[in-house]
């Protein structure tokens, strides 16, 4: 079961042979440069032997351990992808809680960002990476690799009613992951105006929780596209005990084979993963499948400013994500002289979906653990604690952005009523 | 008091010349070609001899008389400016309503923009013009060019409460203008979520119906900028009949020269005049004079695919002026880490506006020829009517746009407060 490639463990003898023997001044010239890099953080960083690095002019919010000097020396290889490494090897240790241990990594990143030094421009020039390009095939491999991971493991930590892996959302405060993620599918619906009857194609249908929901709450037909395996099968097999299976079908899949024309377009997490040099391709594959007065509706994640996802999450985790400033979605709709009627900013709902889903993920560590391994539960809650606090500091946001055809005249005066009960 | 710049109406004899002569084959040959520049719209071309052209596949929906050969010269050098300036001399004439003679223009334009012809190509290029740079001079002859037409014009036709000579919001039909434009100033207070004690900057404050809306109905204390001479002198005087003078300072500056740390921004219907040229600079401008958890927001005319203003009313009445895209409007919010939090299109509500204005001015024709020429009044006849148009045929937007910084995470967890009553 275990997918994660990450690099092996070094082998007992290199480790004992590094650990043991004391840091030495290059070491600590180091240690100090990851200092400087990571924009002076809170935190104290502590080395093998017990030398201990931090600010002299602020405390430190939590400590981190780097266990090894070849863990040293891979942090200033290649700093994301050397931290979530050996994050996951065990290899770097955090004492103190994670999510606020990243929190200042995150925010010392940012102000780095805006005031950088010479020494880092150049490591950022060094180090940059390039967006890759989602090919039919490359996308394949991509979505394999986290959304096949298994149903079973996903059910442990989402939501139990629809098995949602986007941002729930929160009208109010101590809400139940089920309810927020009900909410979602509410909010989305509502933003859509569907009404019985109406057709609806879905792009990134995930587990199949929204299209089984707008079938059955808003009496629609949905043709939702998806090239997860595991999560079709899942999907079909839902609808099928809903009996649903003649309103909802489930197709395997890729967004750019989608036929027929529909009153609404709906996707919800998959633009992370469709690249932004295809935005123009997604964007005609709406203008062809939307009828002229229907309705289109994007959800992802976003930023505010253009960046990549971190080199760790984009080589463990999320193979070929890219999630897009508004800049770059705009790639998606003027070509085709869309109007856009509407984005809101979601940012805070992901940060509180995640720490739902990371605190049922802690609680369901002993069922993980039958399931993977020890580096794939670290790597995991490296991930999800990362997630919330690029959700918390800003560095992430999340749009939902709705559109129509630019000649659509036939709209809806305001937005109250996506906020009358239905 | 007549302050448009247009070219002066050929002297009688000319006239006479040009419009006794029959129309010959070349005459013929570029109204052929005026019609297909303009994407062969279901409109009859009269000529000054009565000669006429239209599509034969189509009944057309109105007729445009051109009344000299000098004015169909005109028209083939420079279609927009051609048309509007010939219009307002009276050597074009619209028969039918001008309002759906227009939108049927604009709408062909459109088709055309999107399969254009070699020849039609070649005539965009020849013809082509770059956006004018805001300089802080420029500027200020820009909005004295317009808005400096006098109050006594102005309030013949604005909504008699507040003077909002921008976008109104109409929630329900039948709205008047006051009522509309109450509801918008209502609408956007609660986008900014306004609490008394708080302190408001605005940049382009109009007549002043926005600040003292906001001093009076939510207890703040507002700084407004303008440069509109008789703006600012009309402002200062409501204020003081409201007694509001010690909370709403009217400051005759540009925007550029804001000074202070504000609870928000507000800018309703002055970033059109900005230029894009000056985003990152206003960006710069609300970065500084924003709290930490302040929020921002940006009221103006837009478009969904790049596209300067008609020559003619970039030349003779919006001197300066270019609604941006939402790509465009990045350039504020993007170096500055702004984080967009709503942004909603508004363009139906303006088309409805302009209804009302035009009602009015044309209501008030009468008094208006007292303060101005026929050619004037004609001038603001097409402005108006083309405006409506414009919006709809979804070639001009409005977009409000709020905004907060990056890092400001004292959100409101919904956008219901926008929807409940004040």
């Amino acid at each position: 079961m275990e997918r994660q490639r990450m690099p092996l463990a070094m082998d007992a003898v290199a480790q004992r042979r590094h650990a043991s023997s004391a840091s030495n001044r290059f070491d600590r010239y180091l240690i100090q440069k990851i200092f400087e890099l990571s924009g002076k953080p809170r935190i104290k960083i502590q080395l093998w032997d017990g030398t201990s690095f931090c600010s002299p002019e602020t405390k430190p919010i939590a400590t981190m351990r780097i266990n090894s000097r070849m863990t040293l020396r891979r942090l200033i290889r290649n700093a994301e992808l050397g931290f979530g490494d050996e994050f996951s090897n065990g290899q770097i240790e955090i004492q103190g809680d994670l999510v606020t241990f990243l929190c200042e990594l995150f925010k010392a990143k940012q102000n780095l960002r805006q005031n950088p030094s010479r020494f880092n421009k150049f490591y950022r020039w060094l180090t940059q990476r390039k967006a890759k390009s989602n090919s039919l095939s490359g996308s394949q491999s991509n979505i394999h690799h986290h959304y096949d991971l298994g149903n079973d493991f996903y059910s442990l930590w989402l939501d139990r009613e629809a098995m949602q892996y986007t941002c729930a959302y929160f009208p109010e405060e101590n809400m139940t992951i089920e309810q927020a993620q009900i909410a979602k599918m509410e909010h989305v619906c509502k933003k859509l105006m569907l009404l019985p009857g109406q057709t609806v194609v879905e792009a990134g249908c995930g587990w199949g929780g929204l299209a089984i929901y707008m079938a059955k709450n808003y009496g629609v037909t949905v043709n939702s596209y998806n090239i997860s395996h595991e999560q079709i099968v899942y999907a079909q097999r839902r609808a099928k005990k809903e009996n649903l299976s003649d309103r909802v079908k489930f197709i395997e899949d890729d967004y750019r084979n989608v036929t027929g024309i529909y009153d609404a377009f709906v996707s919800v997490g998959m633009l992370e993963h469709v690249g932004t040099r295809n935005y123009a391709q997604l964007g005609a594959v709406i203008d062809r499948s939307l009828k002229d007065n229907g309705i289109a509706l994007i959800h992802s994640i976003g930023r505010n400013v253009p960046e990549l996802m971190s080199a760790w999450t984009e080589k463990r985790i999320f193979p070929g994500a890219c999630p897009p400033t508004i800049r770059e979605m705009m790639d998606i709709t003027e070509p085709y002289d869309f109007s856009v009627l509407d984005i809101e900013n979601l940012r805070l709902h992901y940060a509180e979906t995640l720490r739902h889903w990371l605190i049922r993920f802690d609680a369901n560590q002993h069922v993980v653990s039958r399931m993977f391994d020890e580096r794939f539960i670290r790597a995991w809650r490296l991930y999800l604690s990362g997630s919330i606090a690029a959700f918390l500091v800003g560095s992430l946001q999340l749009f939902q952005m709705v559109f129509v055809k630019g000649f659509n005249n036939k709209l809806s005066r305001t937005r109250e009523h996506i906020y009358l009960p239905s």
